[in-house]
C-alpha cells in the first residue's frame, strides 16, 4: 500500500499537531504527514512509504508551505535512500513535483548531496541513508530555529513601523506550523506580537480557491488564541480604507535576486492596496526562499492549477456538522466554465516594505539589499 | 402559501429566462421570481403571493441587484395592493428590506406615490391598485430602454478609450439580464460590444462570498455565447500585471451626490488595481441609482451580511453532477469564527473613469458632473 490514513485523532489539545514526522515501524520506515486538505474538519495522518505517494500528496497539496516543501522534499529522498528506492531518480520526482517553491528543490538537493558525498566515499547504503536522514532532520532544526529568528526580527520590525503597541495585522494564505519546522513565517511574528501583548487583530484572508486562510490559518489561530476575524479576499479592500489595517505580513514561495517575491495569488493585489494606503507590507521568508539563481519576477514560472479548483466546491465533512459526505463536489458556474487559476502572483520589490528572515532584515528591498543578506547568510547556513 | 417553488424547467434556450414577471393566475395575481440562489444549477421560479415572501426573496437574495430590485419594490407594492394588504405598510416593509441600493426604495416610492395619488383622487381600490400595477410596468419598461441606452453610450466610450477595437473586459459581481428590466448595465455593454464583434474576452470575477460571478456572470456569458473565463477575485491582480485587462466595467448599487460608488465587496480593491495600472474603470449604472440626498461614501450605509456566508460553503444540487444534496453545509473555518462580511465597498470618484447612465456619461466624475447630468435627467425620466 503507497499510503494510507492512520486515522490517528491527535485530540483537540494546542498547538496544532505536527505537520510532519519521520517514523520508523517495524514494517520499515514512513514519512507521516498531518493531511492539510482535510482540516479543519479532522485531524488526519497520511502514512507515505514511497516516494510516489510523497509526490501525489505534494501535488494535492496534503503537505504544502515553502519550507515545509523542502523538508519534506529532504525526507523524502531519505526515504528513498532508507527504503532503497533508486535516490537520484526520486530525487528528481520530488524536486519536479511543483514549480514556484524553490524551498522544495533546496530541500531534496540537500538530502541528495549528503547521500552522494558518503557513497562516493564507499558508504553502505544504510550508512548512505543514515547521512540522507541525518541531513532532512539537520535542515527540519535550522527550519525551526530561523522560524523563531523570523518571529523574533519581524515582531522588532512591527514595533519600529508601528510604534503604537496595538498591532492590526493582515494575513493571506497560511503561513504557521503547518508550513513549517517551527512556527511559521508571518504566522510566526503574529503569533509572537500576540504573545507579547502587542496583537490587536488578526484579519485573515479566506484564500481562494482553497481557503488556506479560512481552513488553515483561522484553525492555527484558534488553536494559539490569537483574536482573528476571518474574510472574502476582496473585502480586504474595505478593511485599508476604514483604516483597521497597520500592516500586511505574508510568506514567500521563492524570492527572486531583485526582491521580486511570488507567493501566493492574491498577495500582489494586497500589496497595490497596501501601497495606496500608506501601510506596511512585510514579506516573512527563510533565506532558502531566496532564489540568487533567479533574477527577477519575470523569470519565476508560475505554477497553474485545474480549473475546476475555480468552478467546483470540494464539500469536505466536518465532525459535528450537517455534512454533504466526503469528496462530495458542487459545481458553481455552468458546465463547460474555462478558469484562469495561477497558484501564486509576482510582487514586485517596490511594493515590499521590508523582507525579513531568520539573518537579517532587507528594507528597502533592492537587489544589492538581496545580494548583502545572502553574502552574509552563507556564512551561517550552508548554501 | 405565502411562497412555493413552481418548478417550471425553462428549458435550455438562450437568452436567459425572466428575472422577474408579473402574472394573474386565476387564484391572484402574483410576482414570479427567477430563484437566483439556485443558478445555474436549476432554473427554478419563485412565486411570491405576497409582501413577507417578497421581502425574504429580497433578503436571501433570490431576487439582487440593483435596478431589479427597483422594479421589484414597485410591483411588490402594486401586488400588496391587488390584494388588498395595507399598502403603506407593505411599502415601508419592502423599502427596508435592504439599505445599500438605492433603487429599491425608489421602485417602491414610484409605485406607492402612483397608488396614493389616485386614491386621492377617490378612486377605487381596484383603480388604485391598477395605477400601481401600472406605474411598476412604466419603471420596469424605462429600466429595460435605459440598459438599452447604457450599453450603447458604454460600447462608444470603450471604442473611445480602447481605440484597438478588440477588449478584454474584467467584471465583477452580476449585472446583466438578471439584475434588470432588459439586458442589464455593464454586463450589458460587454454583451453589445460581444455583438459588435469587439470583445475579446470577458474575464469574470467568481464574487465571493456568494458567488454572482461564478453563478450568475458565467451563466449569462454562457447563455450569450461571450469569450469568457472565470477567475477567484483575488487572481485579477495577476490579469492587470500581465497587461490581460484593458478596461473594467461594473455596475452600482448606489451612487453619491459625488460620485462615490456603492457596488459589490472586491469593487474597491478592483478600481485600485486599475488606478495602479492605468486602465479604465467604468461604472455602468441608470439614473435611478444616483441618490443626490447622500452627500459622499462615507455617507453610504453597507449592508453587513451572516459571517456564515464566508464561514460555510452552501452546497447547491447541480442536475447531471455529482450532488450533495440541496442545503447541504461544510463549514470551512473552525466552529467558532467570527467572520467580516460586508456586503458592499465603496470606491471614491477619483479612482472611477467615468460613469454610463442612460441619459449621458460622467466623466472626469466629479459632483458638478453628477449635478448636471441629474438635471439633464430630469428632463427625460420622472425623478
Amino acid at each position: 500500500m503507497a499510503d494510507q490514513y492512520a486515522g490517528t485523532d491527535l485530540g483537540g489539545q494546542p498547538p496544532t499537531p505536527l505537520a510532519l514526522r519521520w517514523a520508523e515501524p517495524p514494517e520499515g520506515p514512513v514519512l507521516v504527514l498531518l493531511d492539510q486538505t482535510r482540516l479543519p474538519a479532522e485531524e488526519v495522518e497520511l502514512v507515505c512509504t514511497d516516494v510516489p505517494a510523497l509526490v501525489r500528496a505534494i501535488q494535492t497539496l496534503a503537505v504544502r508551505g515553502a519550507p515545509l516543501l523542502g523538508i519534506t522534499g529532504a525526507y523524502g529522498v531519505a526515504l528513498a535512500a532508507a527504503r532503497r528506492y533508486d535516490v537520484e531518480e526520486a530525487a528528481a520526482q520530488l524536486a519536479g513535483a511543483r514549480p514556484t517553491a524553490v524551498n522544495l528543490g533546496y530541500g531534496v538537493r540537500r538530502a541528495l548531496a549528503a547521500h552522494r558525498a558518503v557513497t562516493e566515499k564507499g558508504a553502505t547504503p544504510e550508512e548512505a541513508a543514515q547521512a540522507a536522514l541525518a541531513e532532512a532532520r539537520r535542515l527540519h532544526r535550522e527550519d525551526a530555529e530561523a522560524s523563531t529568528a523570523m518571529a523574533a526580527r519581524g515582531l522588532a520590525l512591527l514595533d519600529e513601523l508601528l510604534p503604537g503597541g496595538s498591532h492590526r495585522i493582515l494575513t493571506h494564505c497560511n503561513t504557521g506550523a503547518l508550513v513549517s519546522g517551527g512556527e511559521g513565517t508571518a504566522f510566526a511574528v503574529a503569533l509572537a506580537a500576540h504573545r507579547a501583548g502587542r496583537l490587536r487583530r488578526l484579519w485573515v484572508d479566506e484564500t481562494r480557491p482553497l481557503l488556506q486562510g479560512a481552513r488553515l490559518t483561522a484553525y492555527e489561530a484558534a488553536r494559539n488564541g490569537l483574536a482573528y476575524t476571518l474574510l472574502t479576499d476582496n473585502a480586504a479592500g474595505s478593511l485599508f480604507a476604514a483604516g483597521e489595517v497597520d500592516a500586511v505580513l505574508v510568506g514567500a514561495d521563492r524570492i527572486a535576486a531583485d526582491g521580486s517575491v511570488a507567493n501566493k495569488v492574491g498577495t500582489y493585489p494586497l500589496a497595490v492596496l497596501a501601497k495606496y494606503h500608506h501601510v506596511p507590507f512585510v514579506v516573512v521568508a527563510p533565506t532558502t526562499t531566496i532564489d540568487t539563481g533567479t533574477p527577477d519576477g519575470a523569470s519565476i514560472e508560475i505554477e497553474q492549477r485545474p480549473g475546476n479548483e475555480v468552478t467546483q466546491l470540494i464539500a469536505l465533512t466536518p465532525a459535528g456538522a450537517t455534512a454533504t459526505g466526503p469528496g462530495g463536489v458542487t459545481l458553481v458556474a455552468p458546465l463547460g466554465t474555462q478558469a484562469y487559476n495561477p497558484a501564486f502572483d509576482i510582487t514586485p520589490p517596490e511594493l515590499v516594505t521590508a523582507i525579513v528572515t531568520e539573518t537579517g532584515v532587507v528594507s528597502p528591498v533592492t537587489a544589492g539589499g538581496i545580494e548583502a543578506l545572502c553574502a552574509r547568510s552563507r556564512q551561517v547556513t550552508i548554501s
